[in-house]
Parts: C-alpha cells; sequence; structure tokens
C-alpha cells in the first residue's frame, strides 16, 4: 500500500532515494557556467562507463530517440544497411533505417536466441563490393532477454567498412562494455535502464569512424543533429533544452557507480539474473533465453501451459505489488518478463519469486511453495559480498 | 547496495514517499495563519487515530518526552502510583515517576507475558483508602513484542479514582485504542511507529479527569507543561518552536490513514504479525510472547541455544540489509526483534524470513531452505486483500 511497490521492470528501474533527491535541486540556467559544469561532469562520467573516449552526447529524448539519432547522423536514404534483430527492438532499429530510406537486409533470429555470428560473417562475405555502411544490433534484447556478443561482432566485421550502430538501451552500465577496445561506433543508451534514474535522457556515443560518416550523410536531422550537439558541448552548452532534473540524477548515480566500481555492478547484475533464474527454473519455468546468451537485465520467462501470462502479471501487480512487464508483439500474452537491473537488490528477487510461487498456485499451477525461493537462496548464499 | 535497507525495526519505520515528500514544504512561520491550519488539521487527524474527544497535544520530543509529560502534569511528588511493567518502558515508566518523588508501587510481570489482571485487582482492592493516584501501564511492550488489555484494565480500576496513564509509543495506530470509550486518561505515543513519520514528535491525549488532576499537580514543568500547550492551541499555535517537518509530514500520513480506514490499518498489522511468527516459528524458533498476548508492531524471538543474537542481527544487516532490533537489558543478545509496523507490506516480511533462513544455516543452525517462507506463504494466501 502507500505506493509501496517491488518495480521488477527492465526499466523504469527504481530509483536510488539520493539520486531522487538530486532531482530536486533548484534548476539553473542552462546558458550559465554552472550547467558547463554539470554537463561537462556526467558526460564524463558516462564515458567512463562506455569505457570510451570517443565523444558521447547526452539527448532530452527517450532510448529511441538515440536510435533514431544514431541512423539520422551516419547514414542516407539509399544506403544499405545490415539490420540484425532478435526481437521488437532489433525490429524497431530496422524500421527506423526503413523510415529514412536506407535499404535495410534485416536478418531475423528467433525471438529468444542471440545473434548467430556465422551468418553474419557469411553477410558480409557475401558483401563483396562493400556496401554496408553500417551493421544495425541490439546489444540486449530488453523484449527477449537475450545478450548479443559485441566482441564477436566487431571482430566479425574485420576490416568491413561498415559502421556497428548498437542499441544498448538496456545494456550499458549493466553488462560490460568496452567501446573503444571493440571498436563500436555508435552505441545508444538511456537513463532508465543500467543508469537508475528516471526516464527523459538518451546517450549516444560517436567514434571518429562515425564522425566521418557524419560528414557525408544526408538524412534530415535537426533535434537529432549530433554534430550541432558536439559543437555546443565545446562551450558547455546544449542546442535545445537539457532535461536538468535527469542530470542532476545522473550525477548522482554516476558517482554511486564510482564508489562501487563498474566490476562491482557487473558482477552484481550477473549475480541478480542467476538468482532469479535459478528461483523461476526450480518452479519448473521454461525461460525463453538459453543461460549462455542470458540477459543480466531482465529474464524472460514463459507462461505454463494453459496459463495466460496477463493473468501472472496481475495477479503479481494486484495481490503482491510486484510489478513485471509482459511480452510485447508475438509473444504478448506468452511470457512474462522479470526486470533486475539498476536498483535492485537479492531479497527483492527472493520477494519476487516468494510471490510469483503464490501466484502461479492460486493460478492452478502446481507449485511447492518455498521450492523456487529455495533454489534462490542457494545461489544468494553462494556467492559473498554482493549487496 | 545504495542505501537500500529492509528496515524492519518497531521505529523508526520505513517513512512512505508521499509522507517523505511533505517533509520538504516549505517552512512557515509557526506563529502565523498557515501554522494555524496546519496543527488545527493534524490535531484533528491525531484525535480520529485515538477515537477521542478528549485534548491532545503535540510536542516536540521523542516519546520518552510524552511519557515524562504524563508524569509531571498529573501527579506530585510524593502521591503513590501503581506502575505495571512488562519490561524496559514499563520500568523506564515508573522510572520517570520515581524521579519526581513520586511513591512507585511497581508491580513486574516476566518477561513476555503481559500484565495479570487479577494482580491489578487484588493491588486496587488492597487500597482501601484509595491512595492511588495513577496506574501507569504499557499499551505495546516494544522491548518484548508484548500487547496488554486496556479495555480490561479500565474495567477493573472500575471506580477507584486512579488515573490510567497509559504508554502507547508503538502501540496506537498499530493496534486500536478506543480512549473514551475505554476511559483512557492520559495516552502518550510518538510519530515514528504507526504513524509512519520520522521521529521528533510526541502525542498526548488529556482526559477532563486528567485535567482536573493537572490543576493539582505541583510537579516542575516548563517545557512538558500540558495545559500551557492547550493554550496555546486554542489560538492555533504551540508553546515552543514546534518540529514543522514532521507536522507536515503528519499531515500526509494521516491522509492514508482516513484513505485505507483505520479498520484496515489494524487488519493488515495483524496480518504482518501473523505472517512473521508463522514464518519464525516454521523455522523452530521460540516466539517470546505468547500468541495471545502477541504484538501487532513487534515480534521477539528467542535466539536459537548457542547462537547469539547479536550475530543473527549482524548477519542479517551486513550480508542481506535487513536491519532488526536486538534484546534490551536482560534480553540483550538472547532476543531479535522484527518490526512490522508502519510502511510495511507482506513480501517484505516474506524476505526477512527468507533472509533470517539463510543467516541462521549459516549459523549452523539446522535449517531447511524455504520452510518458513512457506509457512508464511500459506498465511499470506490466507487472507486476501491486505496488501
Amino acid at each position: 500500500m502507500y505506493e509501496k511497490e517491488y518495480l521488477m521492470l527492465p526499466g523504469p528501474t527504481p530509483v536510488p532515494p539520493r539520486v531522487l533527491r538530486a532531482l530536486s535541486e533548484p534548476l539553473i540556467n542552462h546558458r550559465g557556467p554552472s550547467f558547463k559544469t554539470l554537463i561537462e561532469e556526467v558526460t564524463e562520467g558516462v564515458k567512463y562507463v562506455y569505457q570510451t573516449k570517443n565523444d558521447v552526447l547526452i539527448l532530452p529524448s527517450s532510448g529511441t530517440g538515440g536510435m533514431e539519432a544514431a541512423i539520422v547522423n551516419f547514414l542516407s536514404a539509399g544506403d544499405k544497411v545490415l539490420a540484425l534483430s532478435i526481437g521488437a527492438f532489433g525490429d524497431r532499429f530496422a524500421t527506423i533505417a526503413q523510415t529514412y530510406g536506407c535499404i535495410v537486409d534485416k536478418v531475423d533470429f528467433e525471438w529468444g536466441t542471440a545473434v548467430d555470428l556465422n551468418v553474419v560473417k557469411a553477410k558480409l562475405a557475401a558483401d563483396v563490393n562493400k556496401e554496408y555502411k553500417a551493421i544495425l544490433v541490439t546489444h540486449n534484447e530488453t523484449a527477449t532477454g537475450v545478450c548479443n556478443d559485441l566482441k564477436g561482432l566487431s571482430e566479425i566485421r574485420g576490416d568491413h567498412p561498415a559502421l556497428i550502430l548498437v542499441d544498448s538501451v538496456s545494456g550499458l552500465g549493466v553488462m560490460e562494455v568496452k567501446t573503444d577496445e571493440w571498436g563500436l561506433d555508435v552505441i545508444v543508451t538511456a537513463a532508465q535502464k543500467g543508469f537508475m534514474i528516471p526516464p527523459g535522457v538518451a546517450f549516444v556515443s560517436v567514434s571518429p569512424r562515425a564522425w566521418a560518416a557524419y560528414e557525408k550523410s544526408t538524412a534530415p536531422k535537426f533535434y537529432w543533429d549530433l554534430g550541432s550537439a558536439k559543437k555546443f558541448l565545446e562551450k558547455g552548452q546544449t542546442p535545445v533544452t537539457p532535461a536538468i532534473p535527469q542530470l542532476t540524477g545522473l550525477r548522482e548515480a554516476l558517482k554511486l557507480f564510482r564508489e562501487k566500481g563498474m566490476d562491482y555492478i557487473f558482477a552484481k547484475q550477473l549475480y541478480l539474473r542467476d538468482i532469479t533464474r535459478a528461483g523461476a527454473k526450480a518452479l519448473g519455468l521454461k525461460m525463453l533465453a538459453d543461460d549462455a546468451v542470458a540477459s543480466a537485465a531482465v529474464t524472460a520467462v514463459w507462461a505454463p501451459e494453459g496459463i495466460e501470462a496477463k493473468a501472472i502479471n496481475k495477479k503479481m501487480r494486484e495481490e503482491y505489488n510486484v510489478v513485471l512487464a509482459g511480452g510485447q508483439k508475438k509473444l504478448e500474452n506468452k511470457i512474462f518478463r522479470i526486470g533486475h537491473l539498476g536498483y535492485v537488490q537479492h531479497l527483492d528477487i527472493l520477494a519476487t519469486i516468494g510471490a510469483l510461487e503464490m501466484t502461479l498456485k492460486e493460478l492452478g499451477y502446481p507449485v511447492e511453495l518455498g521450492a523456487g525461493v529455495k533454489a534462490a537462496q542457494e545461489v544468494i548464499m553462494s556467492r559473498k559480498g554482493l549487496l
């Protein structure tokens, strides 16, 4: 009661209280020196999480806005792109490219699986004239809870000139991305996922190769013009009015990251994933993603035969105050998704598994109460020091 | 991590976010019209929870300050009082009376049990000259998790002129108290318990009989002078500077109470108690209090033979982010206490029991993981509509 929810979504995530407090700082002039200090500080902090020396621009938008920026800044109508889709957000990235007139060679992988790099290898090998201007890929497919191997993809690209444009909206800050070391040209992410701040800002990193492509891009852009954003950033400003509370919140979230260290954050996220999967599997539930490609941000679980996923989520929300995500598009009402990224801890997962047991039992699925919790507890107890 | 704790204390309790936000309202002049509106509104709201038409005064103090006010306003040096103690806070009430020169006839009941009303009956019957000016009683003994029967006590008092002075610091707003119907003269409570606001204010109700005693009291008082508080309240003020944030927070908490209704609150508190006890008992743990007198605010549990209660609380806090209370005075290191009042819900208890299982197992106590959780789940599932 009283606003109390276990918000187990793959974004927005719960926000740490000290970040919430930082959202309430007095507003400042976005053309003044305080803002210059702020934008420079948070840009440096975001680069730390990206592990990059590339430019990173912060936009007042959702993650989708960042994806649109990734397309319109580096591509033009008529450009051929290889779009690798493993789910609803991979589809969206391809759709945006199509919307701007790109010739999209889209490869769909079964939902719940990762990109098969051999397929990409064959595609690139067949592209003898090096016509692909870009490869579009989802780092973490929020719709299915599957994580793609960005390092492997970059290796397979080799010296093919195609840019790698990455939607890492729900990946960055959750699972390690070595932007520079892996040679990833453009990576998009958003505030309300691994960064644990409320929605409202997106981040886009741009490699020197991508900037070269920017010079050639003829796609129409004004709001999403990253060249303009870069010029303004050089004087400590943004081209349009920035979402200031998210930036003061981000400053605080980045302090948290630095205090804990990114290695800790990544280890904790894998820990939360493993607790979730162990608990759900012990109830006899089937995971959509194989362990080998399972996301550290979100776990998609098949609803048991004969039970609607929506009924599970409704009961979880109404009776147990646990908010889960549903399935999207062709997975609608077939899966439910447990988010475990951001400001979530082991006991939140334990409570979620406990609520899931009660929910399933009440919906007629045979559950031994406590069995999922026990499996989750065993994972919790097996790794120490992660809170 | 990041400030995230399961604060399972018998106060301070977790505070609902909307109450936390209300603490941050701009400060106002405590001698102006806005404060008059505020103090009148919250005083009415507190009376609603007290179920009283008596005066209720709000003091900038802890609960102990309210207890001291209950003594110094209605008693004098040399007054004989009957102090009924079932634990550390009963002892404290008696000590305050002694400090101000009262002749305290103290009756101690075994810690973990309630006041035996037959003993009180005999005491009053033996007081043929009606020398007792007051009976001091603890409603809910925070130190042991035992609740006394205030209605029964009042009935036993009958027409004996002794005032009943009640320490309900951790009881009011958690368990029903019918101040007027039960003829309770003075009841003290504090903010950080059932009212779910941060510590800083105490409330004292005063019956007409108690005001008559006030007129005769010669105990020294300035800060605690309730007559002065009443006079100031009549003009919408307080004699000393009030703790304004707690009052704006209280206004919001009282809105929550009215929205849910007190019947709901009381039912929910009993539900949380029963979930806690079922979970702990299923692990073979012994409760300090019998079910019949068990508090809806806090449950005291004996540490198993050979395990220090402090080791349990340390592990719970350090590894599971669950904050429990320890034993006080003679129960130190022998019991641990799980608070379940205020802004706490069923899944918080479930997570706490889950963490307790892991903690005990790691400390060498034989635990079947999930067994306590299962018993807690069965209670949760048996009563619907309480969130």
